[in-house]
């Protein structure tokens, strides 16, 4: 972690970060791991330029957005971003994600590897068919009425929910995450949800993916 | 479809367009398709911005990427705009998708509705486990044995090919689907793939999901 002024300066350079740094992250910490397990001490930008098909003044510009962890002439300490993209990142907290709609990707989600791991927990899956509700997903995660949801929420100390209801569902339900004081929410649905500003809001639409997908086949020379 | 001298504008035009441009136009095309439903038949692009959040500036130039479909005082018709869109996105056509990965994931991505609508078709699902190979899933699409894929790619004539295969096999397995040639790949795995600039990647990283979301519940003020 970041000590006081280190982070007061993180904290300060952070207003401006865009989501595009923000997600090349997760890979970068992803990669200094795998760089620490091999026993590699210190990074370059340049090879670290070749790992991620980026180029190197892309990366020392990502990194220093957060402070400066680059020594020239060394490059980058591994254990030292490490820990301090665990620290920016903020999974040296511990977050509990609920997941609303126990249909098959829904409960692929709350068993899925990625959804577990370190700094995430999947807690609860809510849905409101009596078929699904008192059951549990293969793993053992409970799937409770979504009528307690709000109580539960608090209970278990949420601060995630992934939506994967049907669209037709989906605004009503964030409408009630965001009275309910749900911060961060990730939206598989294919609606454009309203939500007020303080309620980050990422969407993965599998209609958006696929038909992008659709017309770079269909336009190869558009390929960007 | 559009006509000639039209796709000819909107092939020259398509060499500059951004996959933010392209990303956009599924959420257009799902927009017009229920304005028609309800029986609108123009719409401007002022009414747009409010249905999307975004500037009308921001909405003309994205559908005047693709030639002029805008009226002056009009608006846009939305029975044209849906043709156009569909063309543009190659949703005349057809294509058909090999998921890769028979687990709890693969398998709900195999039987959603998301990829089995306008324009696509799950085909076939593939895995290496004995104890998948010859099973279907619940909507009933053949699991084969990843060995046979090349034959079954070609003779299913498969143009999308989605990973959700564990990270450690996705790289040979792009390779070898690059080889195949496919040439656009929906990626669930968190691996950084190298691939051929002909083949189009798009990946859904859920860890960057999840972390982007501790990143802004962690820095409130970063929301951006």
């Amino acid at each position: 972690m970041a000590d006081g002024p280190q982070m007061a300066k993180i904290l300060r350079k952070t207003d401006t970060i865009s989501d595009h740094t923000v997600n090349r992250l997760s890979p970068y910490l992803r990669c200094f791991t795998r760089l620490r397990e091999e026993g590699v001490k210190t990074v370059s930008s340049h090879r670290l330029a070749g790992l991620f098909q980026l180029n190197s003044a892309q990366i020392r510009k990502d990194l220093d957005c957060f402070g400066e962890f680059g020594v020239r002439g060394v490059g980058y300490y591994v254990e030292d971003l490490i820990d301090h993209i665990t620290g920016i990142l903020g999974l040296d907290q511990h977050f509990r994600i609920a997941i609303f709609g126990a249909g098959h990707l829904g409960q692929a989600l709350a068993d899925h590897g990625r959804f577990n791991r370190r700094g995430f927990t999947v807690s609860v899956l809510f849905d409101s068919s009596p078929r699904k509700i008192d059951q549990k997903t293969r793993k053992g995660i409970p799937i409770v009425d979504v009528a307690r949801c709000e109580e539960v929420l608090d209970r278990d100390r949420i601060t995630i929910a992934v939506l994967a209801v049907p669209g037709e569902a989906a605004q009503a339900l964030a409408d009630r995450l965001a009275a309910a004081g749900i911060k961060a929410i990730l939206n598989f649905t294919p609606v454009n949800l309203r939500l007020p500003p303080a309620v980050k809001l990422n969407t993965v639409d599998l209609t958006v993916e696929m038909e992008n997908l659709a017309f770079f086949l269909s336009h190869p020379d558009a390929r960007g």
